[in-house]
């Protein structure tokens, strides 16, 4: 199965982490990554029962390092964009369709659960591939931290062995980079840039792309370059 | 969809009490059920968070009221019996299993979660018609009660209306008691009845039957007595 990371985001109660952690390893996971969490003692101890080993191999990362080590970034989020037109956090996946799109491909994927009282910023949800909210009644949908983490790995425990290892994070960077570069050259207003570029990053993101379907990618977007007029240089425009 | 109650049996820690009112909440369940739990305080009510309505109108009642207000009662379990000869926790349903059994049945359903630390003993499962199983690792299968809670609810949130109504608990009692007779009938084995009446439960436990099915089941069962030896009297077996 795909190497999974259960990512928490500056968790405030160590209770919530050590349940995490049981949850995690009652389903079979067992890394766990902390962004500046709470301090953890003899309570997350306790409530990590006998996955006292998950809170003790638990690894420290900035966010950026922990974009920088996983392949694919999932941010779980309670709260939805109120329309599709924004798309920082929407479309979104549920649990089960989270599964679908993780069977078969292999990488390093973090899955990131925000904070307790207001979850993942926008900054932090922006810079994930997909988003995975889990359905909850409308009178009361936002659940414990360790109860999402538990629905989670409830879910997706025992995935079946992977078919293709998807692209690097560093091979999706660099082709949000070519976009980027692509929609200077076609001249996107840049006050639409930011949500144009989250957009490719939502589409993408549902795609799992390999090595080989990127850099056909690449290619295509030169091959459109090579077609263009000649660039202006910012000399001539002024 | 059906009336599905939250029964917690002899619950230990508040805490765990108080998620699982959460936990429920999330998925849009509101009939929490307790059977002799612990004494519930500040925590309980901390940890239900914006669900201490459902902690405050928890049921308090006997096993024994529990049994008879639901038509079906759903014992919870992470202990497996070793071998299907043995039916008392076997065969089992997985979450997802169970809400497929629960789908289009209208009636009164109770799921009973046990203990913290040994879980719902033998008495309790005897009595259920149905035994569901989080399938978990195992190096760690046993969740969390509240975490249990959370998996169960999020599996069953949402079922679409009921499509019929089950037979009722007095229904289904009286047909095994006519089993039980009919048993004795036929010079079954005393050492071998506890077992044969518990697996019974166990198969039409799945079976979900209507009111008409079990009259039907009563009448066969009734034309194979007309067709029988009359019966000694227990003075000419002497």
């Amino acid at each position: 199965m795909p190497e999974i990371s259960i990512v928490l985001v500056e968790p405030l109660y160590e209770g919530n982490v050590g349940f995490a952690a049981r949850a995690m390893k009652n389903f079979g996971f067992s890394h766990l990554v902390l962004v500046s969490p709470c301090p953890l003692g003899p309570q997350a101890r306790a409530c990590a029962s006998h996955a006292a080993d998950v809170l003790e191999h638990a690894d420290e990362m900035t966010i950026e390092q922990v974009f920088d080590t996983h392949d694919l970034a999932v941010a779980t989020t309670g709260e939805l964009s109120k329309s599709v037109c924004r798309s920082i956090r929407m479309p979104y996946s549920t649990p089960k369709e989270l599964r679908e799109q993780l069977q078969g491909a292999g990488g390093r994927v973090a899955i990131l659960f925000g904070r307790e009282n207001w979850g993942l910023n926008n900054t932090e949800v922006e810079r994930c591939d997909l988003i995975c909210t889990i359905p909850g009644s409308p009178e009361y949908p936002i659940l414990n931290l360790s109860h999402a983490v538990a629905v989670i790995c409830y879910e997706l425990a025992d995935l079946p062995p992977p078919q293709y290892r998807i692209a690097s994070r560093e091979e999706m960077e660099c082709l949000y980079r070519h976009l980027d570069l692509m929609l200077d050259r076609v001249d996107h207003p840049a006050h639409k840039r930011r949500n144009t570029l989250i957009m490719m990053r939502r589409i993408l993101g549902r795609t799992r792309l390999t090595t080989r379907e990127v850099s056909t990618l690449h290619g295509l977007l030169r091959r459109a370059e090579w077609h263009m007029e000649p660039e202006h240089s910012p000399d001539e425009e002024k």
